[in-house]
């Protein structure tokens, strides 16, 4: 049985995701799997980076259904997107390709209407236009039968944080359920045991570099080498994001500090990993 | 594979909608659509719409388990309801009919005690009477072998909202969780580009009828046709219950507003679809 | 198709849990059922209740896969655990043997590394080592092909709530959604329409057994057997947890009252069911 699986801002607490499921289960067998429906609501970003992270764990033959779609019901294009054996479906604003781009090389096709009628309604695409293409690709149709091929679909990058002198600057992609923010900064860009300080709003916040969440002091800012290789700030039984004030979108700037003299910097390295 | 949909206000962050799917996945092979667990406490009509917006999409054989059930351990029937080729198994509250009843017509039968050992906790139906009987209907066993048929199953009904003069009068059935408000009013019954005035206990608010969410202006309040077939109260990037006051079960009332001659008139006539 | 059960304290909203569920499905074909993923952060006790409830309805062959891991990067060990002909998989800390002790005699094995690169990461490993794991035991690969049998799992118990005169102590076991309280004392050890005190750092109050939620009056604090064979303490329509400041932990006090000559007594002994 094929892979589906579904991301959206409708709210897992609405009918809408099941709508889709139902769509697709009523034309052809698949295992789903919710990466998830609690997108914040049009944050394009946000759901380009977490269909992105789970992508490279699908196998051949995927059908990933996405939709984030501020600009459902106008001119917008809809789109299914190959890449490296599996398949996008969802709108062109950008959503489907930092996921595609993982993958590997990427045709983009401008989705027709659906082979069967009704009309799609003007409000939920997800349901009536973008379902049942992710239903036809599960069942085996080639992408190509699917519409025109575009050379010209949205792209949304995000460039990588990088070190300039000794500002490492970067970006928050995504704040998880418990605050940890995910920011764009490659982890191979920091050393174990470094201590540097984040600029926010309410000044500077010394952070250290560790291993896990786990080996900082509780309530401690910390810089963790996250689970899809780039640097989350994380507090340990905390909330980085309340500490902190940044959110989705925010800049990050992190300054070196100078060698550990302080007795903050010599017991943060200490403990370092 | 079959297609078993579950419905509850149990709670998503509950275990209860896991002992239900397990104790099905224990019996017969399915493929789960989970459409809500998070209806209103005890809020049999939302939860009625939603199964209703749902079955629809559902293919024949599909068996729908819902469990809103106020009177969990009371003298309330349990019932399994059959209707256009799919079946419905829940409490004799209202809960199963509309959407029994929006795919033909209907076979009504109260569910006998559960065909293997143990008896049915007091207070967990879903898991103890419900799951298995929809189980054995998953499982191909006949209707009419689960209980005995009767005629007279709690019915629920919501007529559809309609004008009176220039008075459009219909009731809020469920609000999203974007704050949507989704009415009985059939969207025939309004042409685009038409201004009203919503009366609400905090007066009256010009709306306007645009075909999308996103025809109208930032914070405007608009009537949008849904994706139901149901007019929808909307503000583009808000909330529209709490821009009106408005919730689930609230009276809606619509006034004509007369030609528009105001300024606000002719710029919304103008935006129309 | 075998059963996959998924636990975790990841939170709902987030990508977590599809990531444990692509990574399965990508090597096996499985029945998912979520138990939760919202277990209250590092609450290894209300994960191993949660767990412990749903795994009795589970058959043969289900493969349990459990996160809830403060240690996750330290020296704790990383587990597979059979019993009953069903498996357990996550962290060494409690959280799955009284789940496994339910099913009968436990066999617990130190899981080795995944049998594929790449190396686990340090902060994610119900992705990248638990869900491997319960791939190739949903695959039919045998326990001890996993790891190296130990006898010495970190074990979790809670002793049952137990009377000591007219003291009947226990302990508040988990909160579900709706505030009920459920609690570690068997309802045996309860009679129907019994009058109590429950003693709370906001003074005594009186609290009765029902048989269901709905015989009591409205706002009334009840003593009901759940569905787990345990006391749940509960309002109707209401959250006993906001009633009685009572939380996940806390430990439960009630005393018995004298014979009904009190009003609240006897209207309380004559609606018990």
């Amino acid at each position: 049985v094929r892979l589906l699986t579904l991301l959206s801002d409708f709210g897992a607490r609405s009918p809408y995701p099941a709508a889709m499921r139902a769509v697709v289960a009523a034309r052809v067998d698949a295992c789903f799997v919710d990466i998830s429906h609690d997108v914040r609501r049009h944050d394009i970003r946000e759901g380009a980076f977490l269909l992105a992270s789970i992508a490279p764990l699908c196998p051949a033959g995927t059908v990933h259904l996405a939709v984030v779609d501020p600009g459902v019901g106008t001119a917008r294009r809809p789109l299914a997107v190959g890449a490296g054996g599996q398949f996008f479906v969802g709108p062109d604003n950008g959503l489907l390709l930092p996921a595609a781009r993982r993958l590997g090389d990427v045709r983009a096709y401008h989705l027709g209407p659906p082979a069967v009628p009704p009309a799609p309604s003007a409000t939920f695409h997800g349901r009536d236009l973008f379902a049942p293409a992710a239903a036809r690709l599960l069942g085996g149709e080639p992408l190509e039968r699917l519409g025109r091929l575009i050379n010209d679909p949205v792209e949304l990058r995000w460039a990588p944080g990088s070190w300039r002198g000794s500002m490492l600057s970067g970006q928050v992609l995504y704040v998880d359920p418990f605050g940890n923010l995910v920011t764009n900064i490659p982890s191979g860009l920091l050393r174990p045991g470094a201590a540097l300080t984040l600029r926010t709003a309410r000044g500077g916040r010394s952070v250290r570099v560790c291993a896990t969440y786990g080996a900082g002091a509780r309530g401690e800012l910390l810089l963790v080498p996250g689970s899809e290789g780039l640097v989350e700030i994380a507090v340990r039984e905390g909330s980085a994001a309340a500490h902190t004030g940044l959110r989705g979108g925010s800049a990050v700037r992190l300054r070196r500090r100078p060698a550990p003299r302080t007795r903050d910097g010599s017991r943060a390295a200490g403990k370092g990993a």
